[in-house]
């Protein structure tokens, strides 16, 4: 059938033109005579592709000299513990920032390891809105204090980075990764698995400060320590290594876009239209969340009338909107708006809405 | 350019009915209107993927009943730290055959979790032989027993499976995984990263027998404990679904090849003619492992004069021969043999090799 239009959460819609060149070159890589899924990743083509998607990311992000980039296996959830393990040295507390699901499940990995600073917590009254910084209840002697920027479930964003002084920022950047500028250098780590702006699932990159590397011991796994990836360029065992080809792809699409800034742009105005559609309808359809906090990349709504769901959600799918489900622990709709979606992916969606709230309304 | 022959020893060759059925579903898979790369890992048609990549592994390797089959990422790198945390229990040491590289690796790792006993040590003599079974000095008190059946960088595969009593025998099966009949029963654990015989690199199969899931504890990451994947029937957190995704179409393929009784005659064949061809030389190609334990999926060989190395590299990719360097720890080549391989490509390697010899020798 035609393309879709997909709003899943992750893994989630990647550029056309993207899976154009992957199917094209999928019997043919560079004119190789195999498939890029065939290769030795220490094969001189593929490190090349490593290469370069760390340099890609350089420049997007503007990271600075003094962080690695680092990539490898396991989603956010290794990083959950990876990053206690890591940046913990001879302390044995951290500052958590819960502002929804995955700051929560950060959280509760990192208590098998340390103790737990709770130093804010918008996720129990519900996950509508992200702390202030006069609301933080920092601690200087932290090891690290770690937020995420974007909470994919509750669609809930931080409009600002929380200012930790000297103790390093943390901060699980997944689903808003390249969406929008980051400023990496207020961070000591930033991580993010791929599986929403960034390329298919399977890969995690990892912005870390040079000073932070180096810090474990050897009672944990070699694969849980960031100085393996960082002396080995991250080939020290086998990447995923499509994952890491398609990563590359997208990255080359996200720049031709434009780059981050053009991207944003873009952002703002999909879900500013997705938003406006909502707070439109006279209630039909609500977003609970605090406007400053309103996320860009997950929009999350309800129907006044929640046994039209189901309703919703097929005539949704005969007009080619898919994967508008929203989480199981939230209920209701959830649109993703990452990168690849097109504003004609919103538009088609609003105007459903609009119609479907003609129809039911 | 047109397909070359892929001697790679991993990530690796595929079979190209494979790939083009990828290829053909890279845009719209099943219908669906989007790539299998764009969907939720819990949405209902890659949960079927994931249940009929389980139920067509059970079926070809006749897994029995008492045991389970998880999925996860991380290599056999990551089994090498997972084994012990899970399998040791209330116990401190386990027993390691060493044959070569890849048993080495796992004992190593092994050492930052318990005591190593060194039941046999082929290895350190140059990793030509495996041991008989009246070598193995074997601790009835080890919590585990630990062997590689074929290494992949030395070539030396066992022709038995070793009889360790009550200790639950655990092999690192990744480079023989599917290329001939496997004896779960006679295992605890079977572990096999993806990227020879079942797909693409970012999966990993494990096959573990039920009384060993749930003894490990909390102080570990969550993503380490084989009880996480076992409960949540692999979908604890998400996979590499690519990846998933292939390695379902190589077992298809490999069932309609007749399955692995059939494929092991094939891989016979092929690497018989492969060896026959070195030792019909007169010493211009030479092959040291012992005739009974020549792996049949890794054939490293090395010509007698060394000088002539680059020479054969080079002559071999003119004629789409690729990928045919031996391990930088071994040096001169390696042909590696997997299920993909067909029979015409070990008949050009043999045909060029007995070319070269009549020009170069």
């Amino acid at each position: 059938m035609a393309r879709v239009f997909n709003f899943a959460s992750g893994p989630a819609v990647l550029p056309e033109s993207v899976l154009r060149q992957a199917q094209a070159e999928m019997l043919d890589w560079g004119g190789h005579g195999f498939s890029v899924l065939e290769t030795s990743h220490r094969a001189a083509p593929f490190v090349v592709v490593m290469d370069e998607t760390e340099a890609l990311l350089r420049e997007l992000l503007g990271v600075p000299a003094n962080y690695r980039v680092l990539f490898m296996q396991g989603g956010g959830h290794q990083q959950f513990s990876m990053v206690p393990i890591n940046l913990l040295g001879a302390k044995f507390h951290a500052d958590y920032l819960l502002t929804g699901h995955w700051s929560l499940a950060a959280a509760a990995e990192a208590r098998r390891f340390c103790s737990v600073n709770v130093v804010a917590d918008t996720a129990s009254s519900g996950a509508t809105r992200v702390p202030r910084q006069v609301e933080l209840a920092l601690d200087a002697g932290a090891a690290y204090a770690y937020y995420c920027p974007n909470e994919t479930i509750h669609g809930v964003e931080f409009d600002y980075v929380p200012d930790t002084g000297a103790v390093p920022l943390v901060a699980d950047a997944s689903s808003s990764f390249l969406s929008r500028p980051l400023e990496v250098a207020r961070h000591g780590l930033v991580f993010a698995c791929a599986q929403k702006n960034f390329g298919p699932a399977g890969l995690t990159a990892v912005i870390v400060r040079d000073d932070l590397i180096g810090h474990t011991s050897n009672r944990w796994p070699t694969l849980l320590d960031y100085k393996v990836y960082a002396d080995a360029r991250s080939l020290w065992n086998t990447p995923a290594t499509f994952a890491v080809y398609i990563a590359r792809l997208v990255l080359l699409w996200l720049k031709a876009q434009g780059g981050v800034a053009a991207i944003e742009r873009l952002n703002i105005e999909k879900s500013a239209l997705l938003y406006a559609t909502i707070d439109g309808s006279g209630g039909f359809y609500m977003n609970r969340v605090a406007v400053p906090n309103r996320s860009r990349m997950n929009v999350p709504f309800s129907l006044r009338d929640d046994s039209l769901n189901d309703t919703f959600l097929a005539g949704a799918e005969t007009v080619g909107l898919v994967q508008l489900k929203g989480h199981r622990s939230v209920g209701g709709m959830r649109a993703s708006l990452y990168n690849a979606m097109p504003l004609a992916g919103v538009q088609a969606l609003v105007a459903f809405m609009r119609e479907f709230q003609r129809t039911h309304g």
